[in-house]
């Protein structure tokens, strides 16, 4: 069903040509793209290609046991070798005894592995089928496509990892305009959703418009995952100017720059804002590329990255909504991979907490080093305004952007309203990933495919 | 109304004193333990007291600018010294300009913050309050107590960081005797919800016992925490012997010692998991403490500490049940905080991936760092097994423990069946620190109050 969608990206397009006139009114507000043709000013550190592949079963010419290194030597037809060794080849054995095929899963116990076992003959059955005897006579068979996607060189590894975590992003500063799609297309067509996933995976953001005004959009769009991640201001949240309000988006005052809830351990990885009502003057966003802007920071200023990544900061918040809450949690500012790979900002400058965890020595230099950062993220080169309109649902990856909001003026009888949902990336990417046609193979009933596809009325 | 429990943890208590003799029945089944006698046999590194404030406001003796420093420094009527940079007492300006009081978050951004402020004059205006005057001659004033809670010693803020986040642990092996409690009490009595909370954080492991035998128990506990966690798998779980399962927990086979749903980059915090029928034969389980065989790991064999807390493996689980999924995650095997202590545990066979991304060479390193660390948790000194009887709730946390179930024999009309949900720390962390009286001084409806207490029906 939606691996069909990727061979489609390049030639389904969904284009607005209303997009950029209607939308260009508010100070410095910047123009918006139709998603197929939203430029690459520059590239990411990590950045790169990664074909899929290409469907054709690789053959191959030789096999040949190393019986000193104990791999598995594979020569191809196109000359290339791949060398697996014995024992991951053991534990990942794919008969029925060792591999629980319904569930896709591993039966075999590691107790049960000999990590150091050895092998009786290994033999090539049929040019894409590769058989292993081993010393107690259990039997494994290879095939040679499923080996080929596994082998253990570092460029096989790199492509394979691209193609399972889409890693690689299109960073961006004020020059980016803003791709767009049409909401109802993404809810009701399957290209359409998956070139939105797609670019908010690759760019961070995607804005959707012609939403119905009214609320209980962003639960369609959520639906059309699969499910939203719930927290404690509830599982849609209302963004209004609210009398003693428990949250400081809760009021008509600036925001500055922030990733939401870093409060919680494992912020939400994706957000949808829904505007059902707009301010009549001020409350224009602002988005600036997190990633991006961390990375510049390394560059110009590298202490000052080295400490918002090394020194853990608490947050907290404590209020009642969903039902009461008081949490905790301890984040760098910047966190980074075990490359080295900017992977989360966690930002919020209300939710950081007067408790401060640091050497009195060290409370100076973090300051300094989270003014250096949030001056170079609110350069104007970095910083994106645009203006939401009525029916449209900015979606972004709360992992990656600071969003800002501008003051505005809360006139009785027309108060500014959007509503919010958030999500976590797993479940994002399992919606982008996978599984092509899985519902019809399964035979699932109506009820669980109507809630795959996202029509399900139920679970709300 | 959660806080002043934390003063009867020592005397409520709940006594099952049928507990242990109904429970020894199948081989090698453990003692279980009320709540407030469970042994400690041993304790993790990290182990130590952490005295709550007694709660009398301290007072000052002296109050004197450090300009050269810049830090203020507060002499306290009992001799000892606590220094506050200018900057992080700007920062924290409690006044109603600089912070929100109905959010309790700061509404001064950092933009307007002057990391290398200078202040005017500070005061001692009472015994207990702090008056800073700045250049541009914004006043800020600083309570005593407030100011004592964070205090940038080493020893107040560790003992401030374990206030907040109960960190220590009590490790176990083989000798530890399940603590229980009555679900029904904790369901319905604040005290004794403190005490299982509690008892979960520190211990790893709670059974409940009592519950009544039918689908609904663990969603009544959840609620009395706040909510769950929604999964792929669903609100709610049924481990039942499945045909066509789509995780080896629906069969009636062996599971050896795993944490679940590593598939995840966030697995979930805690499990709870109801027993309402128990197989005639087998299915007893095993319980290891994941946190504390990982450091046994760190001693005997630090080369295999060091790969399993360095390489990342890849995880994956595919499959429909709540709707159609394909998640895929990178997890190392043992996860390390950045002072190196364990703080997750995440293994699980099945779904450790045949993707493997590590170069050809570390590869059998790393299946014998993965089976030594299998081997030493599995030894006997290390392991609890247990037999549920239906009404029994295990609740337990996921990211430190790791559970097993022994094969059994599935009979047709009586077949085995447990209820799960998974909860994350977060939530469990936030019902167990707080907030103190909030519902009253907050004035919700009594909808919010019930649903905050456990005990609304909506939002299933």
């Amino acid at each position: 069903m939606w691996a069909s969608l990727a061979r489609c990206l390049s030639r389904r397009v969904t284009v607005h040509p209303e997009g950029p006139r209607s939308l260009q009114r508010a100070v410095k507000v910047r123009g918006f793209f139709p998603l197929q043709t939203w430029p690459v000013p520059h590239r990411c550190m990590r950045m790169g290609t990664a074909p899929r592949m290409d469907g054709a079963t690789p053959a191959i010419r030789q096999v040949q046991a190393l019986d000193a290194e104990r791999y598995v030597s594979v020569r191809w037809e196109d000359g290339s070798r791949s060398l697996y060794p014995y024992v991951w080849l053991r534990d990942n054995c794919q008969c029925a005894h060792c591999f629980l095929h319904s569930a896709k899963a591993r039966k075999l116990l590691l107790a049960d592995l000999d990590v150091t076992t050895r092998l009786e003959r290994v033999t090539l059955t049929e040019p894409t089928k590769v058989s292993v005897v081993w010393p107690d006579q259990h039997t494994s068979e290879f095939d040679a496509e499923w080996l080929k996607k596994r082998c253990f060189s570092q460029s096989a590894r790199q492509k394979q990892q691209e193609e399972l975590f889409l890693n690689a992003r299109h960073c961006w500063g004020s020059g980016l305009r803003v791709p767009t799609a049409s909401f109802e297309e993404v809810v009701r067509e399957d290209e359409a959703a998956f070139a939105w996933l797609h670019t908010l995976r690759r760019v961070g953001i995607v804005l959707l418009k012609g939403a119905p005004v009214e609320q209980g959009q962003v639960t369609r769009l959520s639906k059309r995952i699969g499910y939203h991640r719930l927290t404690f201001y509830g599982h849609t949240w209302q963004v209004q100017d609210k009398a003693d309000a428990n949250n400081v988006a809760y009021t008509s005052e600036n925001l500055s720059l922030h990733s939401d809830y870093p409060a919680l351990h494992n912020p939400p990885g994706v957000q949808f804002l829904h505007c059902i009502k707009q301010a009549a003057e001020g409350g224009e966003s602002e988005i600036v590329d997190g990633f991006h802007t961390a990375n510049q920071l390394r560059k110009e200023n590298p202490e000052a990255f080295r400490l918002l990544t090394s020194l853990r900061v608490d947050f907290t918040d404590t209020g009642a909504d969903y039902c009461d809450f008081q949490v905790q949690s301890k984040n760098t500012i910047i966190d980074v991979d075990c490359d080295g790979q900017v992977v989360r900002i966690n930002y919020n400058n209300a939710t950081r907490d007067s408790t401060l965890d640091l050497p009195l020595e060290q409370v100076q230099p973090f300051y300094s080093a989270l003014r250096a950062y949030v001056d170079l993220m609110s350069r104007p080169e970095n910083v994106v305004t645009y203006r939401m309109e009525p029916g449209d649902v900015v979606t972004f990856d709360n992992w990656r952007l600071l969003h800002g909001r501008r003051s505005y003026t809360s006139v009785p009888g027309h108060a500014r309203h959007l509503e919010g949902v958030y999500l976590d990336w797993d479940e994002v990417m399992s919606r982008l990933m996978g599984p092509e046609d899985s519902l019809k193979q399964r035979g699932l009933n109506q009820s669980a495919q109507s809630r795959a596809l996202g029509y399900s009325k139920e679970d709300n």
